[in-house]
């Protein structure tokens, strides 16, 4: 079998990622969709509008054959972490041909001639960086920036692609590739009709996630169905009705306040990804707000962006400190493989990468459990708090709830018990 | 004017509170009734049903002259600290005659030797302690038992006074004026109709607190109607139609539980009162329990005390460290005192503390604090994050509303603005 992977969010699964989805099959040619899904927190600092369970479901009834958990180590982080964990994962299941990911542009040359400039760090484009932060740009925006400037002496390369934030991530892809020295070959196909942040709606039947979330906050779920494949929208719909959702993070408000008028600057900057005295911003507008949306927007300066808030407040909400974070060696990739769900496909991809991968595959829980995990479960016991309506039990979801198993031929869903 | 401190907590003020402000009144003659009330965590480690302006109103409203705040510092915490604080309070304000306290006996003298022991610790009543505690009761059990036994070797003291709990405070109370060294007065007045747990109502109009709120909770405010004073009944129709309440632990789900998932055994052992292996047993049902309800029912053992357990929870809700509670010097006593509210009469008692009283009286908060009063503040903003309907501001009300002023004559509430 021909296998392509694809990484995701699915926040939630729309007509631009079903699209998605079958260009990936087409353009590689693949017999089978492998997709590493982000868990319950997101590479953009946010608590995912719907638990990943729905969301498996959602990508399994709509042509992904397997669908696996990236560890939320990775997921809330920067770019060039979400993107080498996810590589990573895919890399270690050791039956994945290519990675396929949505870019501005399908020029794949280029993009590799940049993502090779990220990996090897020349020291002009280290100066380049240097200079874009002095700025007082951030950090992201501060290294396109500086990979553009740094490009523009290569005729032969499209520099202006480093600009085009919706290409950011890809470049991450590719660099993944090379520092793990991964056999996966890369293919890129052209995103269409709306950009990833954008938020309104501009085709008839395509728009953004953030544009869905958009309207389902705001007017409610029915008026993002026509954006929707029916299954995503049938899931959510019966998601919503038990209480579970839609999940903002004002879900959140109790705890993450209370986290923060207990907290000292200095107990705050041991959490990954509160530093540059983002803790004193942070507290200081802890004691102004009134809602999460209004801390951010109190805290948030040039350098500090809306997603690096967020991503903060995800590690302060989890608990998850440098020191913590430096015990899980990101560096060396995710020590295990989460199976969320799988088809009848996907059921036989997994028998081949059960004699290959280079790390254990789980579909069930040991007691004994790596570290990295043990950040997983705690991550959905802290998210299940924020479900609208108490659902009893849902802590220990990650621990009791099996992999879900679809029937692709019949396209109906089932949790096997 | 004769002056007569209280020291309450109004969870909420009942007809039984009602029967001993006028029994304070009528057997010291005092022309003055001053309360020291707990402000929104208790002695018993809850939050309070209903917020501490509320409580004061009910006060003011019912025969109180002026209301101060316990710090929170002193209020969640054993018997003998809450004691301490609360005489310290009244002892500072240097115009209080005599402090008046219901107990199970009238016996004052019996009372005071009993308190005596506690004060002196003499050798062999702490042996009997130690004796006790292998025995595997709780400390507060353990040093009744330990008490009584000693005291049983002097004819002329009524030994069995030390074994009724709701005594236990009332020789707190005498054992804090004795190392304070208070020239205030104590006097004892004998409960009636209704233990302090008393969890069902016996008496036609008279209940504890304790039943009260189970009432409220199990079958509305409306059933407990004839157990309040009017206006304290209208108080808290008026609260919980706000949104207000009424309030309790299971308020506090999110946070509390966020808290937990998100703690190791050593983090949650910073707390005050999280001891003797209880953070593993916390952990353990954190794991479990899907209330806190639940949780507190798990961890609880013989010597883990359900009180004991729901002040440990207070502590790592506010986030209050063994190492922040050695910094407030609570050996002290508190470095302010805090007025919640005051009648006419109350005006012209502080007037005439503000010239004598040993530390500040506040009526407004300065922009300089001390540790303590941070402390209170934290907790209110804490506390406001448990009202089930949000109320925007309302972590900060404890720097922006003014103290309650009542005109005693007309019995009618105002807040000044």
């Amino acid at each position: 079998m021909r296998v392509t992977g694809v990484i995701v969010e699915y926040n939630p699964m729309h007509n631009g990622h079903l699209y998605h989805v079958e260009q990936a099959r087409r353009s590689t040619g693949a017999d089978a969709i492998v997709a590493v899904m982000s868990g319950h927190f997101l590479q953009r600092g946010e608590p995912a509008i719907v638990n990943k369970w729905a969301r498996a479901k959602m990508a399994l009834q709509q042509g992904v054959d397997l669908v696996l958990e990236l560890p939320v180590a990775y997921s809330a982080q920067s770019a060039s972490l979400f993107a080498f964990g996810s590589v990573a994962v895919l890399d270690a299941l050791s039956i994945v041909d290519s990675i396929c990911f949505g870019s501005e542009s399908g020029d794949i040359r280029s993009l590799t001639a940049l993502s090779d400039i990220l990996v090897a760090e020349p020291p002009q484009f280290k100066a380049l960086l240097r200079e874009e932060l002095k700025k007082g740009h951030s950090y992201p925006r501060a290294a396109s920036d500086a990979l553009a400037r740094y490009a523009a002496q290569d005729e032969s390369i499209d520099s202006h692609l480093a600009q085009q934030p919706n290409n950011m991530l890809g470049l991450e892809y590719l660099a993944a590739l090379k520092k793990l020295n991964s056999k996966i070959r890369p293919a890129t196909i052209t995103r269409i009709a709306s950009g990833y942040h954008q938020e309104t709606v501009t085709h008839p039947s395509i728009a953004s996630a953030t544009a869905i979330r958009k309207a389902t906050f705001e007017t409610g779920i029915d008026t993002a169905e026509h954006l929707l494949p029916r299954s995503s929208f049938s899931i959510l719909q019966a998601e919503w009705q038990a209480g579970r959702g839609p999940i903002a993070w004002e879900n959140y408000r109790q705890a993450l306040f209370t986290l923060l008028h207990r907290a000292t600057p200095s107990s705050l900057a041991e959490f990954v990804g509160v530093d540059e005295g983002l803790e004193h911003r942070l507290l200081r507008a802890a004691m102004q707000a009134n809602t999460v949306h209004d801390l951010i927007e109190q805290t948030k300066t040039k350098r500090f962006t809306w997603t690096k808030i967020q991503r903060a407040l995800t590690s302060i909400l989890l608990g998850l400190t440098r020191q913590e974070q430096s015990e899980l060696h990101l560096a060396a990739g995710p020590s295990y493989i989460r199976v969320l769900g799988f088809t009848e496909r996907g059921q036989e991809l997994l028998r081949q990468a059960s004699a290959q991968s280079s790390v254990p595959i789980l579909t069930k829980l040991h007691k004994e459990k790596p570290k990295m995990l043990e950040l997983d479960l705690r991550a959905t016991r802290i998210y299940s708090q924020g479900y609208p309506v108490w659902q009893p039990g849902a802590e220990s979801w990650d621990i009791t709830l099996p992999v879900l198993i679809e029937k692709a031929s019949k396209n109906v869903s089932r949790i096997e018990r």
